[in-house]
C-alpha cells in the first residue's frame, strides 16, 4: 500500500506516472500502467491530433482508470491536442516545454487536472502561478528534452518542493524502489519514470531501441544540443559527431542543418541506433532486461516496502 | 539515532563525513564535524605536508573523535601526506583523483581505514579491487573536480551499491535531512557532504567565499572544463570567460593558460569572488544562511527522524 496526497489528486492507486515518451507512449503502454494502479501518459508530442484521438479511445477500451495525455506546448498543433484531449475525456493533461498558462483554464473548466514538467525551481513556480494542479520536477539525468539549467534530480526536487504550494512530482534517475523511496525522500508526493516503462513490453519501440536502453550501462547516455536544446540520448554514431561539432564550436545552423529531422523516429520506430537518436535517461545503467509493466509495479511497490522499513530501522537502532 | 554498519567500520556516532575540501576543511571544521558525531576529514588537497601535520595536531587538541584526511592520489607530494597521516596517526584516509591501489597497503598496514571516492561504477569496483574499506560515490552535482562522466547521484548511488561489496557513500547533492534519507534509500549506508559545511562558521574561508555559497542559487553553479578536468564552481566572471572560451571551441592550451593558478585559492583565502575559483555543489540553491556545525547536525538528525517516521505511513497507508 502507498498513498500520497498526489493519489487523491489524481485518482490513481500509486503515486507513480508514466512519462509521454515520443515514439514510445502509445495506448498499450498507457493502459497497462493505469491498469497496474499508476498514470498512463500519451505521448502527444509525436502524435497528430487524430492519431491522439484514436490513441484515447484504444486505451479507454483496455482500462477504466484515470490516464493523461502530455502535450508540448511549443508543438505547432497544441491547441488542436489539447481540444482532442478534453473532447476525448483524458482525465489529465501534462503540459510540458512551453508556459501552460496558455491552457490551465480551459483545461480545468473542461474538468481536467493538468500537471506541468519543470526543470528549475524558476520554472515551477511560473506553471504553480498559472495555476496547474502539480509539477513535475525534472532532473537533468532524464531522458529526452532537459532542461538548460541542468539541474539533477537530487538538487532540483527539495528546491521545487520548498517554492511552490502543490503537490511535486520527482521524475529524472527513477527506475526502481530506491529511487522511488529517494523522491518520497526528497519531498515528492510521487514519481514520473520514463527510460524504464520505454524498456518495457508494452512499450512501442523497435526491438534495437529498447536493446540500446538495457546495453547503455552506467555511461552510456550524453547530453547534445546545450547550446540550443539539450536533450540526453543513449551515445551512438549520432551523438558522437554531434558532440565533436559541439567541441570545435561548430554555429547552431550548421548543427542543425546536420541533426535534421525525423531522429527520434528513426531510432525509436525504425531501429536505426546508430543513426538515430535513442531518447534515454542515465538511469538506464540500471535497467539490464526488458520487464512487464506489471513486473517493474510490483519490484517498486514491494522494494519499497522492504526499504522503508529498514529505514525505520536504522534510524531508532540504538548504539 | 542513526546507525549503519558505516558508523561501526569508521566508529562514528551517525553516518555523516565531511567532504576535505581544499581551503576550507581545516582544524576547526574537522573537529566540529567529529565532535557533533560525524567525521571530520582535513583537505591534504591544500595542505604541504608539514601544514597537514600541525592540523591533524590541531584536530587532536580539540577532540577525541575519529577523524580523517583526504590525500589526492595525483598531488605531487601525496605520498609525504599520507606518510604525515600515518605518523601523525589520523583514523581514516580518504583517497581521491587517482588509482587508490598506490597506497592501499600501506595504509592498512599501519592500521589505517581507507575510503575512495569515486565518479563512476567501474572506478568503483577498481577502488574496491585495491582493497578500500569503503567507497564514496560522487554524482555530478557536487562541487570541485567531478568525474568526466557526468553521472549524478540519483543515478550513481545504486549502480555503485550494486557493484561493490563494501559500504556506498553517496556524496554530490546533499545539505540536509531529505538528502541524507534519499542517500540512504537509493542504498549508501552514509553520505559525504562538502558545500553545507563549506558555508558554516567553523570552515575556513573569506566572508565572501561563504557569501556566494548562501547566494548562489538554484541556478548558480555551472561545470567548467569538460574537456580535460571538470569542476563545479559558483558562476562568476571567470566561469564565464571560460565557459565563452569552450563554447567557441578553445584549445587546451589556450583554456589553461587563462585560467592560470591559484584560482581557488584566490576566491576561498582572498575573497576575490569574481576571478578566483568558488567550488561549490549545486545543491547551493538549498543553502541559504551560514549556519554551525552542531545546528546542522541537528537539523539532518532531527529531520530524518521525522521523515522516516512520515515515510512508513505512506508505505501502510491503506486507501
Amino acid at each position: 500500500m502507498f498513498k500520497t496526497e498526489l493519489c487523491d489528486l489524481l485518482g490513481i492507486q500509486y503515486p507513480i506516472l508514466q512519462g509521454g515518451m515520443v515514439w514510445v507512449s502509445y495506448n498499450e503502454l498507457c493502459a497497462a500502467v493505469s491498469n497496474s494502479g499508476g498514470l498512463g501518459i500519451l505521448a502527444g508530442g509525436s502524435m497528430t491530433a487524430d492519431e491522439l484521438r484514436e490513441e484515447i479511445r484504444l486505451v479507454k477500451e483496455k482500462t477504466d482508470k484515470p490516464f493523461g495525455a502530455n502535450i508540448p506546448v511549443v508543438k505547432p498543433d497544441s491547441e488542436s491536442l489539447v481540444n482532442v484531449a478534453i473532447e476525448e475525456e483524458v482525465d489529465i493533461i501534462s503540459t510540458s516545454a512551453g508556459n501552460p498558462k496558455r491552457f490551465t483554464q480551459k483545461i480545468h473548466d473542461a474538468g481536467l487536472k493538468v500537471i506541468h514538467v519543470s526543470p528549475s525551481p524558476q520554472l515551477a513556480a511560473k506553471a504553480a502561478e498559472a495555476g496547474v494542479d502539480a509539477i513535475v520536477a525534472e532532473g537533468i539525468e532524464a531522458g529526452g528534452h532537459d532542461g538548460f539549467e541542468e539541474i539533477t534530480t537530487m538538487a532540483l526536487v527539495p528546491q521545487v518542493v520548498e517554492t511552490v504550494d502543490i503537490p511535486v512530482i520527482a521524475a529524472g534517475g527513477i527506475a526502481d524502489f530506491r529511487g522511488f523511496v529517494a523522491a518520497l525522500s526528497l519531498g515528492a508526493k510521487g514519481v514520473q519514470i520514463g527510460t524504464r516503462f520505454a524498456a518495457t513490453r508494452e512499450a512501442q519501440g523497435h526491438p534495437d531501441f529498447k536493446k540500446a536502453i538495457i546495453d547503455a550501462g552506467p555511461t552510456g547516455t550524453a547530453i547534445t544540443g546545450r547550446g540550443f536544446g539539450p536533450t540526453r540520448s543513449v551515445r551512438n554514431r549520432l551523438t558522437d559527431q554531434i558532440l565533436e561539432m559541439e567541441r570545435r564550436g561548430a554555429g547552431l545552423e550548421e548543427l542543425l542543418k546536420m541533426i535534421g529531422t525525423g531522429r527520434s523516429r528513426r531510432a525509436t520506430q525504425d531501429g536505426d541506433v546508430e543513426e538515430g537518436t535513442i531518447y534515454c535517461g542515465q538511469i538506464a545503467g540500471m535497467i539490464r532486461e526488458l520487464k512487464s509493466v506489471e513486473e517493474v509495479f510490483t519490484e517498486i511497490i514491494e522494494g519499497a516496502e522492504v526499504l522503508i522499513n529498514e529505514l525505520g530501522k536504522v534510524s531508532t537502532a540504538s548504539r
